[in-house]
């Protein structure tokens, strides 16, 4: 089959793989239609974190083509989401619903397992991993929802829960990436009072206002802490939601947290030093992490079904798997904010 | 009037102060009756932190001798418990939750306000600081644990609740300070389910297991974590509790952290690093800081009254004003759990 192959920092080409087959009898064979970019790809392909040569990409959507002897609750030719991490589902930490620290667990395009970026992914643990997408014949626009599930809709969440978003709640968003406006989205869905997006960029100004955002700041900062501290009253927001994972933005958030509130920060960080002093002297703390998107995806998949939240628009780009370089260039050059690969028709 | 002050690191002695006035008609005066040195004392004593020369400090217990104008709650002659900070009550965090980041709030023994360690102290914002004690006649021994809620006994609450400790919750507590020692007291009073006490010194283990510890593990840094491990099937505690505030003891509450937990944090942190990839890539959160004990007070109080909660067995060393010194240097070289002043008679 083909599928994007990494082969060092900057250089992803389509290429060879082979042919995923089932090696467990709790695998399932998965068909790609729709697969994405993530921002935290960027990590490797820029050559600032280690990632082995070989498949790439952990977010799809596709069609179940053959399933394991144990997999019972799927079937051939049904529509999936798959999580960015598989899991067991009955482990302890799964169990207490920790899906993404699953003690059998992994993450796609990693350690030999199929990326999502390709035709066809092997798909360990499939039962308790792929979500089934009710109904048929959905719209392009409700697809490219469906794929956000994936990871960026469900980490932009974890944010959200992690910081304990509540009705009325002030929340400030510190990114705004395709999680960052993600999150934009989770805290309006969690009944945010009112939600101040950190964006320089017009575009993503635009759609955080579109997904929710009432307020935009467009400093960087001390000069963004100035603003958001003076937009709540010199006491900081209710919910920092850290979505880069660089110290700069780690440090934002901290600075316009209120006293007893919480960031909740889902950025793979790249040096962030954590402000103790803040933690114990404001009593600000820090959750989050990567998200356990398997718990997360019914309930935000109903909200997606029935029109209520619309993430796919977080697509501003879109090619095939023949144009993977571009789909990576375009979002490392800030051109895109997610790349969507097109890599089957339904 | 007598007081502790501080000339420097190793040089604390009883010098001559003021007689406390009544600055504010939000003011009252209290004569100390029991003070006592706290942990965190020992760091600006050990000259590890900065500490203004004067008076020292934060936990006491006394009688209201007079009060200012606009404290109507509060009557000369009463027994009250001071928290180690002093709040309005009425500010958006105070309101919260928060008394402890009170917009117009501070501490004791700071910024030219009393501290403990004398024969008595301007109460700023009495009204909504103080605690009354209900009853008279109380033992020496209700005393002595009605001191501890000033702060030892609410720190080591706060860290329990900053973790999250519910029934069952099986619960590891790094430290065996009396802050470290009041945490066991507070998850047992939380209902934990099984308690792990970090200590290797045989006296406070024997104390850890009268409060309620479970199990003792005697071993420091990866041979406790090793330890902690094994007994939880490798999965690490629900609740970890970081009582000492050094690195290492943070690093600890971190690696036997259970993925999806929070590490409940209250030591004053000297030289941490918060290990920022087991926040993220192991969902393990981190709050605490600053105990908001007078929100606390209360509820303790009733437990210590009726006889469920004994914090005050924490003191293993007594002295009065004279011999300030030795109650500090009895703590330093940990010949001393917590050292009680007895400044005068009821």
């Amino acid at each position: 089959m083909r599928a994007a192959i990494f082969y060092g920092p900057h250089r992803i080409e389509v290429g060879e793989r082979p042919d995923p087959e089932i090696a467990a009898p709790t695998d399932a064979r998965v068909r790609v239609v729709l697969g994405c970019v993530c921002g935290s790809d960027l990590w490797y392909y820029r050559g600032e974190s280690p990632h082995a040569l070989g498949p790439i990409g952990h977010e799809f959507i596709g069609v179940v083509e053959q399933v394991g002897s144990e997999v019972g609750t799927l079937a051939k030719g049904e529509l999936v989401v798959a999580p960015f991490t598989y899991s067991d589902g009955t482990c302890p930490l799964c169990q207490a619903g920790w899906t993404s620290n699953c003690v059998n667990g992994g993450s796609f395009g990693n350690n030999g397992i199929d990326g999502g970026q390709g035709e066809a992914v092997r798909v360990p643990l499939a039962g308790t991993t792929l979500v089934k997408i009710p109904g048929s014949g959905h719209s392009d626009e409700t697809m490219r929802s469906l794929l956000a599930l994936s990871d960026v809709m469900c980490t932009g969440h974890h944010a959200a829960m992690s910081a304990g978003v509540k009705p009325g709640s002030v929340v400030a968003v510190v990114g705004d990436g395709a999680v960052g406006l993600c999150a934009v989205i989770a805290a309006k869905r969690l009944g945010a009072g009112r939600i101040i997006a950190l964006s320089r960029n017009p575009a993503r100004q635009a759609l955080a206002r579109t997904f929710g955002a009432t307020d935009i700041v467009a400093e960087r900062g001390d000069a963004a802490t100035a603003a958001v501290m003076e937009m709540t009253d010199g006491l900081g927001v209710d919910a920092a939601l850290e979505c880069v994972g660089t110290n700069q933005s780690m440090a934002t958030a901290f600075a316009i947290a209120r006293p007893g509130s919480v960031v909740g920060a889902i950025g793979a960080p790249h040096g962030v030093e954590v402000p103790i002093e803040t933690v114990i002297f404001r009593n600000v703390g820090l959750r989050g992490g990567v998200s356990p998107a398997r718990i997360y995806i019914p309930e935000l998949m109903e909200d997606i079904l029935s029109g209520g939240i619309n993430p796919g628009r977080v697509f501003d780009f879109e090619t095939n798997l023949d144009g993977i370089a571009e789909a990576y260039t375009a979002m490392d050059e800030r051109r895109a904010i997610k790349s969507l690969v097109r890599v089957a028709a339904l």
